[in-house]
């Protein structure tokens, strides 16, 4: 029993050693709406060593937009109703102009990007929400499973993936996905075969005990001090959606979590930034 | 030296055997316009057996945007002039909405499909058209290289490859670029590893020996053939662009050029409809 539970962890330890590290960062839609900002941390994104996925969300220029062409915007907590119209801008906004003007940044400094959304090489498929609380989201996508193989490809290629939040159902229709989801199910799926760092990096400098004090980000979250924290109220609602996802990535075997400035994404990787979700 | 040309002969032969079948289809823009037109195209394309590229234009949709926007577009010789808003425009519809939506119609037919810009991969670079005879064209790339390896490696993944007319300089500038060149640079490039047909599939018969009879095709094209059509005026200005581009591309190694409607695509390449571009 002994030798079978350090064979176990041998084992473990192992796969642990012997795969790759791959950072999955997510790119929040503030960053997105500021160009010096943005290409601030496209410069340290594309200088990480090593492999990595980049997913973007849209930012303001989607709705921006739909009010110039007077497509009346609908949001139900947080979350985009996208109707036909919608659909068209957001996924021209997110797959076309966002994702193709990251990619050419990235090219600039010499980082080898290839932009693509769920629908390309079918690498997420999603189902379109269903009706709930008689609430219809219209083409809004739930993901189904991300493919893993055509990402290992085109990563052992030494290419770096920019993620466009747009999937597609296999019928054909192209379904709005949530980019923090995006990451997520990715970060999982990925994590059978690298050692994933998942990093949800945005304006502000982690999850902080004071919303309007960004200074006191608490370093490090574990189960018990967030349902501390939430118990409380002192974490703000909507970062709540964003750690339940963080500790449901950690739990399908992502190695790391990391919330926090974009602007500080070498400080995040090198822990000197941020907040750390783990296990215990 | 009789013994020397057939060993020419033979190589010549064995390199055409030996080298896979590659299509390279551009659609035209009429044919993005009519979704009924697009559906029956894209499914004929679908079926086609063996490695497949699809080059697609704009169609009217960014001219439409643009009127919605309020962004006025000036065209010079059947070519936009591409000022900063028109390049988001065209980045928007052509790398997102119409890529995307084209992808998710293959991938509903089985057909694995990627969508890629030439940013994407850095497979097609260009440069921004220098300003002559006082016409600048503004955001307009012309293209300097196409980038073979990662085509290849996708199409050996059996992956079909959706290209939309959007390059890039290396200078994290993307470039607006006529898709008609894209698919011919592509197929010389391409050239090299497998027999090119090149397709252009748009709304007529093939070319026309009167632009009014969808039934004057002419079956082939030589070189002789094309000087004396010219000589007489009877080919019209904008097929004339289409036509050098073919001989260009035979010169360059492509195997075949095809034109002709691209509802009729399986018999486009079986050889019972459209104009066939031959050397002699």
């Amino acid at each position: 029993m002994h030798e079978l539970h350090l064979n176990i962890i041998n084992q473990a330890s192992m796969s642990t050693i012997e795969k790759d590290t791959l950072f999955i960062i997510k790119i929040g839609g503030n960053i997105i709406d500021d160009e010096a900002k943005l290409s601030l941390f496209l410069n340290k994104f594309a200088e990480i060593k090593g492999k990595k996925i980049l997913v973007h969300g849209g930012g303001k220029l989607a709705t921006k937009l739909a009010v110039q062409l007077g497509v009346e915007q609908q949001m139900v907590d947080g979350r985009r109703i996208t109707d036909a119209e919608t659909l068209k801008i957001v996924t021209m906004v997110y797959a076309g102009y966002i994702n193709k003007n990251i990619v050419a940044k990235l090219q600039s400094f010499n980082c080898n990007a290839i932009g693509l959304s769920g629908a390309d090489g079918n690498t997420i498929s999603a189902h379109k929400r269903p009706v709930k609380n008689g609430i219809d989201y219209g083409f809004v996508g739930d993901v189904d499973s991300v493919k893993t193989r055509l990402l290992e490809n085109l990563l052992s290629q030494n290419l770096t993936i920019v993620l466009a939040p747009i999937t597609q159902d296999l019928n054909g229709q192209l379904l709005n996905t949530n980019a923090d989801t995006i990451a997520q199910e990715t970060a999982k799926a990925m994590s059978l075969i690298y050692n994933v760092q998942l990093i949800y990096s945005f304006e502000k400098s982690g999850v902080l005990l004071d919303a309007t004090d960004d200074k006191s980000v608490i370093s490090s979250i574990n189960p018990e001090i967030y349902q501390d924290l939430k118990h409380k109220q002192v974490i703000f609602a909507g970062m709540i959606p964003k750690l339940d996802n963080a500790f449901a990535a950690l739990q399908a075997g992502v190695y790391k979590v990391i919330i926090g400035k974009a602007e500080e994404l070498d400080l995040l990787i090198s822990g000197k930034s941020g907040t750390s979700i783990v296990h215990d």
